[in-house]
Order: C-alpha cells, then sequence, then structure tokens
C-alpha cells in the first residue's frame, strides 16, 4: 500500500542533533520510499493529513520480558527476595503457554499504543511472543533465555531446542534472533563458552543482563575472581554482537571494555531504581563512546512498558546526581531510544530514523494535547512532557496497525478478558 | 446536584495503608454526603456507572506557577543562568496579562486532565490565575509573590496590593489565599520580618521557595551566617502555617527546625533534577515526621503538570539512591500527593481524602487502559504505570468539570489558540 503523511512536522535525522522540519513523507509497500520530494508515479492509497501532528520514528524498547505484562503492580515496594520469589516467581511456576501469548499480547498493546514499534524480548517461552508479535505487526527481536551450567546436558538442549525454535519464524521477516544467556548468576562460566561458540558458528548475537545488582557483582568476584563485565568478554561473548541489558554496578575498568567490544548498554533507568539496584552511569558511558540505548525491564520491576516515560527518567536522573542541567540532553534521549536501539539490535539499516530506503516504522503524535501544548520543541517534548498517550496512529514495516488511537490488529477487548481471567488464577 | 457514583472501586483512607473497596458513593450539592449507605431522601439528578473505573480523592498539586503553562519546552538542557536570564525572563518580560490568564488556563486544563483538583500557585499576577481557577471550577490556593527589600517601599505596597487584591476572590470558596515571599535571595531578612509580621496580624499562611539549589545556601550563609531554613525561623515566619516548596539541599539541623514548626515541605522531583538542584532528602524528612507533599513546579522547570508522573518520580528516586526497594513506597507517594497536599495547605477539613462531610473533590479513571491492567494493585498503579491520562471524570466541589475525557468548565480549543498566538508574539 503507497501511504502519503502530508504535512507533517517530523523529526528527521541530523548531526548532531535531530532536525524538527515540516515535510511529506512517501510510503511505498513497507518501506519509506521518499521525503520531501513525490516520488515518480506515486499514487497514495491513503493520505494522512498532518496537521497539528508530530511525526517520529517508531521507539525501540531495547529490553523487556513482554510476557510479564499480567503481573504489572503485583510486587511492588519488597525486597528483592520477597519481590522475586515471594510474588513474581509462584506466578510464573503457574503460567501456561497461552498465559505467555496474551502476557506478551498485552505488553505489544501497552507499547503500540505509546509509540514503540520495535522491542526487544527476553524468556525461556519465546513461540508465545512469536505469535504475538506476527499478529500485532510489531517488529521484534527474540532472544531466547538460556540458563545452565558446562556439565549440565539440560544446558545444551535448551541450546538446541532454541535453534528448533528459531525455525518457527524464519518466514517473518519483522523478527530477528539472539541467544539470551540470562546473567552470570544463572549460567556458569563453561556454559557461557558453549554459547558463545554456538552463536559464532551460526552467527548470532548475544541479549544478557549484566551487572545488575550490588549482589551480582560480590558473587561474580567471590565465584569468579572478576566483574560480569570481565567474565563475559573472557568467555568470548564480546566477540559476537552483544547488547548488556542494566550494566549499573560498573566501574571504569568495565567501561573500558565494553567501549573496546562495542558492546551495547540497554539502560533501564525504572527497573533499576524500582528494585533497588541504583543509577547506571549513562553519562559516564556517553563518555566512553559506548552505544547506549533505552529499556523497560518486564511489567514485574517498571510496572510500566511506556518508552516515553523512560526517556523522562533517563533525561531526569542523571541531571540531578551530576547536579547539571544539561546532563543527558532531550536529543540525546531522542537518539538512545531510537536510532541507538536500532544498532543495539543490528536494525540500523531497517528501522531507527525516518529515512528513505529504510522500512517505515513510523508514528503519528498528536500535538494537541496539555502535554504537547504550545509546540515550543518537539524533541524536548518527547522527554520533558509527553506521557506516551500522544500515539494516534502507528505504521510499522508499511502497515498501518493502529489509527486514531484504535490498535488495528489486535482485539484490545479480548485482551483485557484473558489477562484479567489469568490473573484470578494464578495471581493470588 | 445530587450525583451517585455506582458500584465503582475506591481508593479509601485508611491507616497506616489507604484501603481499596468496591463501593457506591453520594454526592450532594458541593459534598460527600455518604459512602456505601444511601443517605435517607437521596434522590441522584445524575448516576455515574462505575464499572471498570477506579475513584480516587482529586490529587493536589502543592506547587506550581500556573501561568508558565505556555513555557512549555522553551528552555531545556540549558545552564541555569542561559535558563533564567536567555530564555525565561526575556517572554516573562513580554507577559501581558491577558497572556497570563491563557498560561493559567492551559496549566489548569493539564492538570485537570491528569486528575488534579487543586493546586498552589505563587506569581505576581494572581488575579489573571483567579480568573482562570473562578472559571474552570478547579480549587486553588493563591499565593501572591513578593520581592523586596526592607529598606524599600516598593515592597511594602507590594503588601498592600496583595491584601486589595485577596478581596477580588472572597465570593469563591474554592480560593484561598497566601501569601508567597519569593525566596531568600529575592526578599532580605528585613522584608521577611515586615512579611511575618502582617502575615500574623490577618492570620494568613505563607508560601516560600526554600533551599532550592547550592548557590542559594551559599549565597545565604555569606549574606546571613546562617542556611535559609534558619533564615525563615528567625524571621518568625515559622510562626505561621507555612509551605517550604524544594529544600532540596538541607540538612539534619535544617530538618529539625522544619519538624519543631510544622512546616510542611512541597517536593518537585523533575523540577529538581531538571535545574541540577538535586534529590530532596524526602525519606529522611518522613522520618523525622515533616508533612511532606508533591508538586510540579511550573511549566518551565518540569515541563510537565501531571502529578502523576510526579508521583512516579518521588517512589522510583529514593529507591535508587537508598538502594532500597522499599524507600518511599507507592502508599507514601499517594498521601503525599492527596491528604499531605491538603493538610499543607491548610485544606485537609475540606479534600484530599474521599470522606463523607468533605468537599467533593473527585476522579475517576478508567482501569480498561494498557497501564492500569490487570487491575492488581491500584495505589501502585497510580505510582509506577498509570501516566495520568487514564483520568476520564473530575468532580470538584461537587461540580462535574470533566467528563468522558472532555473538559466541560473550559475551551479546549480556544486555549491552544490562544497559547500558541502567545508564544508567536513573545517566544521567539
Amino acid at each position: 500500500m503507497n501511504i502519503l503523511i502530508k504535512d507533517i512536522l517530523a523529526i528527521l535525522p541530523g548531526e548532531p542533533d535531530a532536525e524538527v522540519k515540516r515535510t511529506d513523507v512517501y510510503v511505498t509497500d513497507t518501506e519509506i520510499a521518499a521525503i520531501g520530494t513525490e516520488p515518480e508515479g506515486f499514487v497514495p492509497d491513503k493520505t494522512i493529513d498532518g496537521d497539528g501532528r508530530l511525526l517520529i520514528p517508531g521507539l525501540i524498547n531495547a529490553h523487556t520480558h513482554s510476557y510479564m505484562a499480567f503481573m504489572r503492580n503485583v510486587a511492588d515496594d519488597l525486597s528483592f527476595m520477597d519481590w522475586l520469589f515471594g510474588r513474581v516467581d509462584p506466578i510464573e511456576q503457574r503460567m501456561t503457554d497461552e498465559d505467555a501469548y496474551w502476557g506478551a499480547g498485552l505488553a505489544i498493546l501497552e507499547m503500540m499504543k505509546s509509540g514503540t514499534t520495535c522491542f526487544n524480548d527476553m524468556q525461556m517461552n519465546i513461540m508465545q511472543t512469536t505469535r504475538a508479535v506476527k499478529e500485532s505487526g510489531m517488529r521484534a527481536v527474540i532472544s531466547r533465555g538460556l540458563v545452565g551450567s558446562g556439565n549440565d546436558e539440560a544446558g545444551r538442549s535448551r541450546l538446541e531446542q532454541a535453534y528448533a525454535e528459531r525455525d518457527a519464524f524464519k518466514d517473518c521477516d519483522r523478527i530477528s534472533f539472539r541467544l539470551g544467556p540470562h546473567a552470570p548468576y544463572t549460567c556458569d562460566e563453561a556454559f557461557l563458552r558453549i554459547v558463545a561458540e554456538e552463536a559464532k558458528k551460526n552467527n548470532i548475537g548475544i541479549h544478557m543482563h549484566l551487572s545488575e545488582s550490588k549482589t551480582e557483582i560480590e558473587n561474580c568476584r567471590r565465584d569468579y575472581g572478576c566483574s560480569p563485565i570481565e567474565l563475559a568478554e573472557r568467555t568470548g561473548l564480546f566477540e559476537l554482537p552483544f547488547i548488556a541489558a542494566h550494566c549499573v554496578q560498573i566501574d571504569d575498568k568495565d567501561m573500558d571494555i565494553l567501549a573496546k567490544h562495542n558492546v551495547s548498554v540497554v539502560t533501564n533507568p525504572a527497573s533499576n531504581m524500582k528494585l533497588g539496584n541504583g543509577f547506571a552511569p549513562v553519562p559516564e558511558m556517553m563518555a566512553k563512546g559506548i552505544n547506549v540505548c533505552l529499556g523497560t525491564d518486564g511489567a514485574a520491576s517498571n510496572n510500566s512498558l511506556n518508552l516515553i516515560h523512560e526517556m523522562s527518567l533517563l533525561t531526569l536522573i542523571h541531571k540531578g546526581i551530576h547536579l547539571s542541567p544539561q546532563c543527558v540532553s532531550a536529543q540525546e534521549a531522542f537518539k538512545m531510544a531510537t536510532i541507538n536501539g536500532a544498532k543495539a539490535l543490528s536494525l540500523d539499516k531497517v528501522c531507527g530514523t525516518i529515512e528513505a530506503g529504510k522500512k517505515a516504522d513510523l508514528v503519528i503524535m498528536n500535538l494537541k494535547r496539555p502535554s504537547m501544548w504550545p509546540n515550543n520543541n518537539p524533541v524536548a517534548a518527547l522527554s520533558y512532557s509527553a506521557n506516551g498517550t500522544e500515539t494516534d496512529t502507528v505504521i510499522i514495516n508499511g502497515q498501518i496497525t493502529m489509527e486514531g488511537g484504535r490498535v488495528l490488529t489486535m482485539d484490545e477487548e479480548r485482551i483485557y478478558y484473558e489477562t484479567e481471567k489469568i490473573m484470578d488464577r494464578i495471581g493470588k
């Protein structure tokens, strides 16, 4: 389908700052065909009026666990142990495959309605998320969660299963695959070496939790005599495209290692604060040239999957810590939530900016909302005043998945019905 | 008018925690007549169906500067001096009375749409905010901004003017009045003593910025040999009902003084971070028994007047600072955003909780939103997953001011039109 988005204020790529410009955007089939100049012979099947609206590249949530969405607000203001073993784990134990599907659906609904068009998911049960991603029209990286030890056959068989599952979504070009060795405290060094070896053979990227909490660092030093970052380096995992989620408790040496290997770091400010893990050294990582992008983490530890809310946290907290109003600007946050995420997911040729030749992953926001008005600076508005619900229309891979605030590809009422039923059954 | 809110999940007062209960709420004229049990002879003029909805007491924004709403996103990621003298001040200089009116209108629109029913405003030009408050149906404390020195006739004449202006809204029982000596760096000690003396004579409360930035503390110590809190104490101002905005850069001694005099502190996390001033020691103030409530500050330094967003910041940042997931709970944040604000504004007999005999300041939120679903814990949802736009219906002083997401008492389109025109004229 050909779509013309007419006379719209758009946030276009620029160096160093993104540029805000009124223009026309032409979409042909799955791609952005042109910006500003009508392509020869272009006949729109649909024209979207840009008046009073803002066009942004779809946001990229670079770390989440979508199936957890029905666990929103079930475990708050608790110690980490009570959170995990008292509330989250028991619910997970009772969860069925079908539950994971509806959880992923609720997560996608929330993300799409707040302007996210692509997410990087980590979990064991990837087939259900894959099903929800396919149906919803979302773009996703599915990271197959892995835990295990090198002496253990179970770990190896999980790895084999991961490859088998991967074949199931080879037919959908909106989905790509990573291996997700969970963390240094759930995968031993020998197992991490096996994962690295296998991933190299198959040329697959990695997505892993690293250096999230003080306890993790202490235990890693006790068990391996090094930091989690050093451990991951020596297993060979950093020789692959690598997404490190969290990196809260890291030092200068860790940052140098991350920079040296072009590791992308996903910062998850809400989750890191909410679980009492602290603040990732984002300005310090940026100064080292590390590619930092943004994630929400899962709904049991955030409890929102709204990346606009995360941008607000990202831009505010580091100013508070460094007593500097210039620390982590709105322009920087915008890149972290878009193109930096695309780079981390090896999708920067595909999405992350509004550019001719890229896939059409586009979000149209209403400006006529108190949160966006007057329209003094749209890039600043995204971080400092928007709440995400200004999202009106969403286009992913050239498909209109949401229009006038209504998601077209999913049955919203059914998702509410099913997820409520799930919590009635397994949440108590 | 009699309103019956039928079979609704409501957050009712409780000790120590607010209680969530499905009930019926009966409103007669301006007041909550009863909860759960129908008052004798009650005939509803209007019945609101509570299905899929949540009833909360209207939120109280205890510190803002409403007229600044059109300055949203005009001055971001700048040093304090560039922010104030480069951007905000020049726009203020060009502002007319009519501009202040439309600015206040936009602020009220944003607050009402995100569940706030009462705000505490500080500014010089109070007549325009008063006009917007009267028309919109909001509840407000209008704090008349004052700057001056003891040797200066201008300060005294402003004080006289303040009293004259006060008479203009004696006819509206939704508005109360405070004196707003701006800050220790804009009012000298002699002037603060005059304000204290006058306020005592007239039994008027005070609203003042105190201990916002490190520079303020340094200058106060240089000029007066004490902290801003100590200065305020020795002028006699703390003998009056006193709202201290910010209190970011305070020490243990300051906190003891605040506790001793029952000073209420308004914390404004977004503004304090955004301007690079830091984090107020909220858990420490709570431990001292200080009444802490919540504010957004003005739209030039936040840039949102959405108290739900502020609750999220309040509950998250202190967990990050103290590496404790139990620090500043959702229950505590709920109180700070409601009853603690009412106490600070001397309105705790009037609003801040859903109780029979109080004024009907009520907010009905939609639960069927991804941000609120499943409905596992409504109090946690307000801080950790809501974004404020779940607000569907607002009742203030028994009047329905918003219904089905539409504000009934204000012309939303006109406000957008006028505030855009203002920025076109004075914003460049």
